[in-house]
């Protein structure tokens, strides 16, 4: 397996990159493509001990930063001769060269250059941005969390179809429970987005268990959730920021007197399951479902452990032919819609 | 002042109810009118104390109970003559006999109700549920969380106006930053629906702060935000959610070993404070904004104190003359938008 590691992803590149990248080769021993601007990274890579495992350095002198949008990141993602290290580490994927890439850089930038550059599986008509959300007892996969803020119900169900495959093969979920995300549980809430894609749902084949709201998503009640990129985009934040807060206040109080101080000692071990559940390390990364290629996106707080963690997720993505899988679950779909060429002659 | 509070409305109705309205006619003084089974609620009220303050007892057999919806509820909140405890305690709000309603009971029944027996402000086309979010340092109002799952941008324009003039007159905020909610901060960021409500709330004259997301809200930046029904339900639902499954995992860890417990129990005020801000005996209710008449809705868990603190709250909004306020700029804005009916002769 050739897995491309954007080195120029995380808030604190490149040097978790360049760490993670020797750190999975060694244990891994796969090859690991590191694309970044090669003066900088080789004097990091041979301080790393990069010389005693299988990384290769490819050169890109440009980068998508967190400041690009609109029409410079779209010319940055589509713009032939692009040099940067996402463009040129999927233009690696394009040749043959690698087999999924891995960045926790700028999602939306990821995006854009995946859909120019790779493209979309025959018969997507949306990618998504797929998110792993920590729930009771486990994680869901909720898309699209940002990707496309007005979508039509085929879409949702698009995304659901690739959502099961996603937890299906690489979640290792037998049978993934897919849910809508609604304002209420029951069928015929919601707005015409949700109305209208419920009963698609009901009819794909898929383990539909209905509308579902936080408290099912939150509980472990479902392994898939489906939702446009607006709302999905919002249901992330706000919960990234819920947690936070409650966080935050926690600390606050705990190092607010000495009594709390030896209790929170105590504790300690306690705070470290929230910790784990709340890290992005645990996830790793998560894919950007639809496009015509493995590209896995990180949190941009990821550490090298977190990469290490990525570039495993896009290793089980690889084994379990995820792309294969999302072509076969889309094309099978695509001839059930039978177009009653009889009823045209009729008219 | 008198107040109506309905005796079937929390979980564990009437007996909290029962309590709050002795509690509160010794604490403000002022009528509170109870309303409900008079056979179940007069000895309960003899027991509690009520012959010494002045509590008045209105009977009505019938409830809303949390499993109404649809045709069945629509009819027990429309109907002519409707016995449910909140038909009968609006139906003395339109005759002149209260001033304030308060329930802990089925939101939608109370929206229903209220819509249908109480109308809406002139000029209002949709009424909204409105939430108080615990944030960084105190409480963001936020509507609509669930009315009206479709929206358009004209009743988010009426929504912020309404909100900005409740955050004001009751919860004593002097310029209210109003922050539109999206998937991303910038200016053009958005489903359509917010680059609709976008230009309207710039031209607003509100206090208005441009798109807000799940950091800005929950970090306190924003005094009102306003979004529709669908993501604000979803926003509520899913902020709920997360902050259970932290704190349940919380309680378990802690209790999982004899040091954690111990370190628990040192650190119990640490925990008093978080507990203080997911309680929703802090905020009492909400205001449902938009109906003609001031109708509050606690949430179903709220015991005799949250009840109480619901009344302060209807109180609060009397004395400000929440509703005059509501009318005039509700009128205020309908005067700005003027029809040129010089083009009508052109056209």
């Amino acid at each position: 397996m050739r897995i491309v590691l954007d080195a120029m992803g995380s808030d604190l590149c490149p040097v978790p990159e360049v760490q993670a990248a020797v750190q999975a080769g060694q244990q891994f021993g796969d090859e690991i493509i590191l694309v970044g601007p090669a003066d900088r990274l080789t004097p990091m890579l041979a301080e790393a001990g990069g010389a005693n495992v299988k990384v290769r350095l490819v050169d890109a002198q440009d980068t998508i930063t967190m400041e690009d949008k609109g029409l410079k990141l779209a010319l940055k993602a589509k713009r032939k001769g692009s040099k940067t290290s996402m463009a040129v580490g999927m233009d690696l994927m394009l040749n043959g060269e690698a087999d999924a890439f891995v960045t926790a850089g700028n999602t939306g930038g990821a995006l854009a250059t995946a859909y120019y550059r790779l493209g979309v599986i025959p018969g997507v008509e949306r990618p998504a941005l797929t998110g792993l959300f920590p729930v009771k007892g486990g994680y869901c996969v909720v898309l699209d969390i940002g990707a496309n803020p007005e979508c039509k119900p085929e879409h949702i169900l698009q995304f659901a179809v690739m959502g099961a495959v996603y937890a299906q093969r690489v979640r290792g979920v037998a049978n993934p429970r897919v849910g809508l995300l609604s304002n209420g549980e029951e069928a015929g809430k919601g707005n015409e987005l949700v109305k209208g894609s419920f009963p698609l749902l009901e009819d794909s084949g898929l383990n539909f268990i209905g509308n579902v709201e936080g408290k099912e998503l939150f509980g472990g009640e479902a392994d898939v959730v489906v939702t446009d990129g607006f709302t999905g985009n919002i249901l992330l934040k706000s919960s990234e920021a819920v947690a936070k807060l409650i966080t935050d206040v926690l600390r606050q109080e705990l190092t607010a007197s000495t009594r709390t101080k030896i209790g929170a000692l105590l504790a300690k071990p306690a705070f470290a399951n929230i910790k784990k559940m709340l890290d992005p390390g645990e996830v790793g990364a998560a894919p950007l479902l639809g496009i015509n290629g493995l590209v896995f996106v990180g949190h941009g707080r990821s550490d090298a452990r977190a990469l290490v963690s990525a570039i495993r997720t896009a290793r089980q993505a690889i084994e379990a032919d995820l792309l294969g899988a999302l072509r076969g679950a889309i094309q099978e779909r695509l001839e059930q819609i039978h177009i009653p060429t009889d009823k045209v002659e009729e008219i």
